[in-house]
């Protein structure tokens, strides 16, 4: 099958004409459109707005998905909120709950907004991305259906249960950490099927409970946390900072995500932090920069060729992609495509072939 | 050799008479005896009182630490407050730092507490749980000597970078999540190779880079990150949350921690967070119980007996420990006694044998 090079400027496009069609009011369809290029921009492609925005049409056409809603204030302190995303666009809460956290932030230096009666929001890493352009600290956490197992167990427990933080540099692109608690994603799972792989041991169990590194198994079986009770702990951790603060759905209590009789209904939890409350931004740059160098100039081990910072390859990602176009195969525009015909949409195949 | 069973009472008389010799004052070396019997009580012995006491001896005889420092507060925001732990006593800078999280969080439902010139504090988790008496959120994050190479790297750019989160619960005891970011520490590998055993790959790199499994390699070596890029990822992550956040030493910079001819400097990060301030704190602690109870009844996978939860069999540790003494062996108790001994401080064999 052809590699096609997608502009994303023709991407944007085609993606507002999408939810204009579905009346979603302009703003908010930006912030959707932005925050699914975000993640097609810098490689994240499970994130990305071929894989997302077909979801959220599905989700629209479905009822599931409130695409007026804004998020609203349940309950206000100084440095914490509580807000209802009332079932709106994942991106737009998510979006606005982190603009709230900045804007709590500013006032005495640190903002938490706890989030509940969300959508799928994307990329992490995008709202902790809003944070660092106020020269704050910015995180994400959120919590997901359970589809892995607790360390020592055979079945679902807690989501893939993600947990983000973007950290502003000085002369280097943000230092961003936008990892999922579990070893693996059932997406990334399934893009090794796809191309016939297998998958490493320690990422999954088959229906049976035993370990397996069959792709096809696994995604009929279920996940396992990352680094054994580290990661199974931190997934935890994220189920308490989302759904318990929130008040939500927690573990085995959240709904699944691709159940389109029922809404989501996951949670989020919004951080931000002033490091110009603490020693100062131009200190934290500077220090941010010298730890990214020590681990840029590290000697490689075995099999690497160097050494990179979190986040940096993305940032080069971004760049290459916004200049020669966003890398996915023709049988994938193809099935997109079609998806978004199926559900009444007036798109045109020359609109990305 | 003997396993002896230690009371952790007469250890507590123990250690509080041994920092009376050296002149601590008393309420301080209440805190650190404290925090030093929480790690021996719970089963964390390479942070107990057996481990750590020697070396705060050690460091208060070379001068290292200023035993009756009390941590300055440098700059002050509603959230967000600077101190100068001033190279106390690791313990004291750390349970002053997270007091005056807690005071923050009372006012404004988050308080973060950047603390710089620390030495070791010992369990990260006795810092949460000051927090959880409150009711609040406890996470305390500690940079530490660069002996973890970054994912991909052959030398030690970061520390094993601990990060911990003490969230109270209803019914149960708190969840505890207390973890390096290294898959190991130089701590447990000298732990297996005193018992001759070898350890799992992944752990550590041989002085020359190579991937090994031989415990003594390894402590001649360099650490590895847990879960690869994503350890890695959350070790730079605490580095930024304390050394750069106090404007101090990241990365590479972090002095070493068992030099006795500078002061160590570490840094930490404490943060409170009144889950009050959000949905409520007895709707929490419903959501933490029903998290617990998803994992303790999830049925085990091949190979193990049942799932625990993270932080119950340290807590049953503790209550095993507490009624039958601290399992410790007569050599490490010997050792342990005649380093003191070296020191010049009255102890006798008799105190603890």
């Amino acid at each position: 099958m052809n590699e096609l090079r997608v502009n994303h400027d023709k991407l944007r496009a085609f993606g507002m004409d999408v939810l204009g069609q579905l009346e979603v009011p302009e703003k908010k369809a930006e912030i959707c459109i932005e925050a699914y290029l975000f993640g097609s921009l810098r490689g994240l492609d499970t994130h990305g707005l071929f894989f997302l925005l077909p979801r959220m049409v599905r989700e629209i056409r479905a009822g599931l998905i409130s695409p007026a809603a804004d998020v609203s204030i349940i309950k206000r302190h100084p440095s914490a909120l509580l807000v209802d995303a009332q079932f709106g666009l994942g991106p737009v809460s998510a979006f606005q709950s982190m603009n709230e956290a900045i804007k709590l932030c500013r006032q005495t230096g640190m903002g938490g907004v706890s989030t509940f009666n969300c959508n799928h929001f994307g990329a992490a890493s995008f709202y902790g991305s809003q944070a660092v352009k106020e020269d704050f600290v910015g995180m994400t956490f959120g919590n997901a259906t359970p589809r892995v197992a607790p360390y020592g167990g055979r079945e679902g427990v807690h989501g893939t249960n993600p947990m983000c933080f973007v950290i502003p540099a000085g002369k280097y692109p943000s230092l961003v950490v936008d990892i999922a608690t579990s070893a693996s994603s059932a997406g990334k799972i399934s893009e090794i099927q796809k191309k016939g792989g297998t998958i490493p041991e320690g990422w999954a169990l088959d229906p049976e409970g035993r370990p397996t590194t069959d792709p096809q198994k696994a995604l009929e079986g279920i996940l396992l946390p990352m680094a054994g009770h580290k990661g199974y702990g931190l997934a935890l951790v994220v189920d308490a900072l989302t759904g318990a603060l929130a008040g939500s759905y927690v573990g085995k209590k959240v709904p699944p995500l691709n159940d389109l009789t029922t809404p989501y209904g996951c949670s989020s939890f919004m951080l931000a932090m002033d490091p110009e409350c603490f020693a100062g931004i131009g200190t934290f740059k500077a220090k941010i920069d010298q730890l990214i160098e020590d681990c840029i100039t590290c000697p490689p081990m075995e099999g690497f060729r160097r050494v990179f910072y979190p986040g940096e390859m993305e940032s080069e990602e971004e760049a290459q992609r916004k200049e020669k176009g966003i890398p996915v195969s023709e049988g994938v525009v193809r099935g997109f495509l079609k998806g978004l015909k199926d559900h009444g949409l007036k798109v045109r195949d020359t609109d990305l072939l």
